[in-house]
């Protein structure tokens, strides 16, 4: 009882095989290693990573200072101590294939400062102002010279490559853009209408629909790569989260933590991994985000073809996810 | 110390890293549960699986009849018992968004009647039958009805994906020309030569060569996703398993064997997968094999960017696999 779905506008596929299907099973919960005694994200410990870039306290940003460190924050900006990209790249020689310097930025949020807490259990204020400090994060780094594309995302859990458990989001500023949104930005050009907006119009009130709030759907698409992948996406058309408002962003943050919650119920500890879709410079393009759990491997096959063999059809997956959360 | 690397000839990137430079430590023993005796891969246990499609046999090429099943065989086709396709899936009732039948087939190729058998250890013999068991089954589903593309693919390991222990290359004819595909055949178009030929030409006895024999070269390509990630391409501008005669069989099989063996001195029992591009009715495809062990996580980064971070670059990656060689 398999089908080979087509994705919305891009010329991909994946298979779902209810045939397949099981329900995952509960991996363990992440990052065991990592008490709060030894945690260098907690609160008071600020003196084992480096100097903050923007520390969020009390309403007020600041920064760290070379020796000095700002203790009792609500949410801490750091640089990544092993980046993928830094701004002090060397330059490197010319090559027989092409190359470019390791230019960029990797950021570490630290969402909050106590060790136990669940972005699931986050209040209105908190994700209010997490939400802020991206749209802070991204606007700064997208500013800088030479920086295409601004990267955000969350690893949730060890399956889902957070290598702490203390509960942060990460930023990786390049200075290329990607094939993923070059590919989207292709297939759009093509489109006489934003096919995102398509989307909304075709999803909202149907069985793949997750949640709703006042600016945001929560959708578990159609063409579904994984078990219990879900879409965020602005009922507005809107490019990119500069172009926010606090209404907007608290819209946002709610549609979040409506789905890690949800995922939380149906699968506890389960490790996942979201990421931002957005283009700063564009307006054609619509902001989404795309949350992805970690229940199975892309092995050969998917490898081989990047067609995704899903087991959990997204109809049986909002089923799941809406059922334990009544 | 980072760097950006680009595709040979596709619009995409990876970043070289060495600065998160570390060897990856060994993954745990695969499928410790399925033991000898209760493995359904195993000779003397046909009976649990499905009726063999083909059996090959002292020379012989075989199929099992409904009820019996032929034993002290050499290699075993069967059908996947949990197919992701199959032939007779029903047609699909017409929906807002695009949707195909699960039409396909999915064979498991069991390439050893022993379960303690490992492909880095098989002899020429074995190899060269394995090869020609792979080019008879891609095609035999390569001239089935409605069939674009055929995926041969190992997956070796849990953390690969394998879900039994008894080494066995699967097979997926699928009913759509796969992205990956089409977007290599995309650019090719574009180009007066063979990219693949190029890189031949351009690597071949460079720091990132690995090994050469009669027809193949292996390399750690330039452009690298993951760590040991390797690349099997024949000498000669060749499009598909079809047009390979025996001496070039022999030579693929050597190459995949010399890439495992690699593998496995480096990094006891590391999981990987290997997969073949070809293209059957387009000469101008050049013939492919790549193989990618598992040593890290594909996480937010990957998922939004598409760009892969791999810790250790291929010219190290290869200085690490023959040191342990010699």
């Amino acid at each position: 009882m398999s089908e080979i779905r087509k994705h919305y506008f891009l010329d991909e596929y994946c298979i779902i095989a209810s045939g397949r299907s099981k329900r995952p099973s509960a991996p363990k919960a992440c990052g065991e290693e990592n008490g709060s005694p030894s945690c260098v994200f907690c609160n008071g410990h600020e003196s084992q990573t480096p100097a903050a870039a923007a520390v969020y306290k009390k309403g007020e940003i600041l920064k760290d200072k070379d020796e000095e460190r700002i203790t009792d924050w609500d949410v801490r900006c750091i640089p990544n101590l092993y980046p993928a990209l830094s701004p002090d790249a060397p330059d490197v020689e010319n090559r027989v294939f092409e190359v470019k310097r390791g230019y960029g930025f990797h950021e570490v949020i630290i969402e909050n400062p106590l060790h136990e807490s669940r972005m699931h259990l986050f209040s209105d204020e908190q994700l209010l102002l997490l939400m802020k400090v991206y749209r802070d994060r991204v606007m700064h780094y997208q500013s800088q010279e030479g920086i295409k594309y601004v990267s955000l995302f969350k690893n949730w859990g060890k399956k889902a490559g957070a290598s702490l458990e203390h509960t942060h989001s990460q930023l990786i500023a390049i200075p290329v853009m990607p094939s993923t949104i070059v590919k989207e930005k292709k297939a759009m050009a093509e489109m006489e209408n934003c096919p995102y907006c398509k989307i909304v119009e075709k999803e909202k009130g149907t069985e793949r629909q997750v949640y709703e709030n006042k600016h945001f759907i929560l959708i578990a698409p159609y063409y579904c790569r994984v078990p219990y992948e879900m879409w965020m996406l602005p009922k507005q058309h809107v490019n990119h989260l500069s172009a926010f408002n606090d209404d907007m962003l608290l819209s946002l943050g709610d549609c979040i933590r409506k789905a890690v919650s949800l995922l939380d119920r149906t699968i506890p500890e389960l490790a996942y991994n979201y990421m931002f879709f957005q283009v700063e410079y564009d307006l054609s393009y619509h902001f989404n985000v795309s949350i992805a759990p970690v229940t199975s491997i892309a092995a050969g096959f998917e490898k081989n073809t990047g067609i995704y063999i899903n087991s959990v059809p997204p109809e049986i997956a909002v089923g799941h996810l809406l059922e334990k959360a009544l």
